[in-house]
């Protein structure tokens, strides 16, 4: 597979490379990784995300050069679009305006679109399969590039902390660090890094935790009154779900986030032995067998008392 | 120098494994290690430790073997060392009850200890250390060992997100998840459980956290009152200093930390430009150039004031 992807890659000049809307670490750095790549090897590249870079990506050297348009008229060679389990993530139009779509992920049920297919659902990130995408090139390696490889890397293995990070994500993390990448600067960037009125938004929600059935589910609770006594907002509450999680005993985190006056964005993450995936479908959302997600009506009152017995049935 | 220790090792039968007093997790798990692959030698081991495994770390395999005092009658041929700047901080006793003494750390200004003196201040950790031995001999690398090496490693490279977190120290994490390691278990295990009463004491201390000078220095307090209320005690605030830490364009955190109804500890923590070793100094306590603290008599509003009045100064 990956030879046919270089096959195509030095037959062919100009390249769109796209990733899922709202894009996390390893979405944004795998696009600039093979993005800066493909321009050291003197190749067209536009690399293209919907939604942009959010500003705590700034960091990853390129961000500049994501677009979050593409001329009309502007044909591509071959466009990849990487990490993205659905065409329509990344741009349905992708399609139409390529000769060749290839499809890099490393998410299980992809959909099967593409004209080349390389779905490795074993790979901790996509940023693994660029990596060996560019190994197998035998491109050298530029900071730039090495900067993006690592951080999409560590985003994507909760910096090195889950289980998918596997001795290959380890191993290309060292390598990179020979490179020159400095991982305290990375890990700053990323998560060290934050606005005070998050910290206050997570004072005033801390008091909101709730355990319940002996220890084994917690939540905590963000509201539209937070968001105006703080100045914060819903993007000030990335990773706030990690205190419930965090108790020692916890089966079930719950994390409740108002969206407006009626509706709470429901939450779930399950220590593995709870299929939160079941209990969100429950609820009309979705998601994994450890991490998931729906809409509740009602005040948080209401939806607490809902969610906590749907949640308490489950665990006697 | 590593033949040396190894020829040492297979000339010899009994050994005495031990590193620094308050063990940290590169000083307790490289004492597994050693001990672990020694003892799967057939060689006779011992290892101790003066202040025994703190409960974070039972997680350890072979944890149980460590104990906290060595029958005075007893005498081995081999007494390794690690981790450890001075031999009393280990135990001074140690040098007289073996024939060889073996020093093998990774800190810097090492007093300048033991027959056989391994320090190798550019490795990230003494794990990397007992790594390198047990690679060199040849020794196969069982899970119990594998899973002392790996949180050698990532405890003293902030999970890898320390600047000393080097491509060896990747590659070593990276060897040992192939090896069978997993890598959430272990984190889980050190960093993802907490008690729910340090979660409801954070809750109290966030809405004291205070910004200054331009958002240059922040700070948060933790008094005996909150302790009342929640049931938790100075343990539980571990870390806590992190919070105003994380702030965006903080060069100086402080955490106050009452002790008794007239003292507060004061703990600072800088980016960088400011050296709160000397700001510690003028207030009695010390410590280095980025990590420093010491004690203030009065009430927090009082004590706040002081301090912040000193660091005012040294950041205008």
């Amino acid at each position: 597979m990956i030879k046919k992807v270089l096959d195509l890659v030095s037959s062919q000049q100009s390249f769109l490379i796209a990733a899922h809307e709202s894009p996390d670490g390893d979405a944004l750095a795998s696009t600039l990784s093979l993005a800066l790549a493909l321009e050291k090897q003197g190749k067209k590249v536009v690399a293209y995300n919907r939604d942009g870079v959010p500003g705590d990506f700034s960091f990853l050297p390129g961000y500049e050069k994501i677009v979050t348009e593409v001329d009309a008229s502007s044909h591509f060679d071959v466009a990849f679009v990487l990490d993205a389990g659905e065409l329509k993530r990344a741009g349905s139009w992708i399609r139409e305006r390529c000769d060749t779509l290839v499809n890099i992920d490393h998410h299980p049920h992809s959909e099967d679109f593409g004209d080349i297919y390389w779905v490795d659902d074993k790979a901790s990130a996509t940023g693994a399969l660029v990596y060996r995408l560019i190994k197998a090139a035998g491109w050298p390696i530029y900071t730039d590039v090495a900067v993006n490889l690592y951080t999409a890397v560590l985003a994507d293995t909760g910096s090195f902390r889950y289980s998918n990070a596997d001795g290959e994500a380890f191993r290309i993390a060292g390598e990179m660090v020979d490179l020159g990448v400095d991982p305290w600067a990375i890990s700053a960037g990323l998560y060290e890094s934050q606005d005070e009125v998050r910290l206050r938004l997570l004072a005033l929600a801390l008091p909101t935790l709730r355990v319940a059935e002996c220890g084994t589910f917690a939540s905590i609770a963000v509201t539209l009154e937070m968001y105006e006594q703080t100045g914060a907002n819903g993007e000030h509450t990335d990773r706030f779900v990690n205190y419930p999680r965090s108790i020692r005993g916890v089966e079930v985190a719950i994390f409740f986030r108002q969206i407006d006056v009626e509706n709470f964005k429901v939450g779930f993450r399950s220590a593995g032995k709870i299929d939160v995936g079941a209990l969100a479908r429950e609820l009309g959302g979705g998601g994994h067998h450890n991490a998931a997600g729906g809409m509740v009506k009602g005040t948080l009152a209401e939806v607490e008392a809902e969610v906590f017995d749907r949640v308490g049935q489950l665990l006697r």
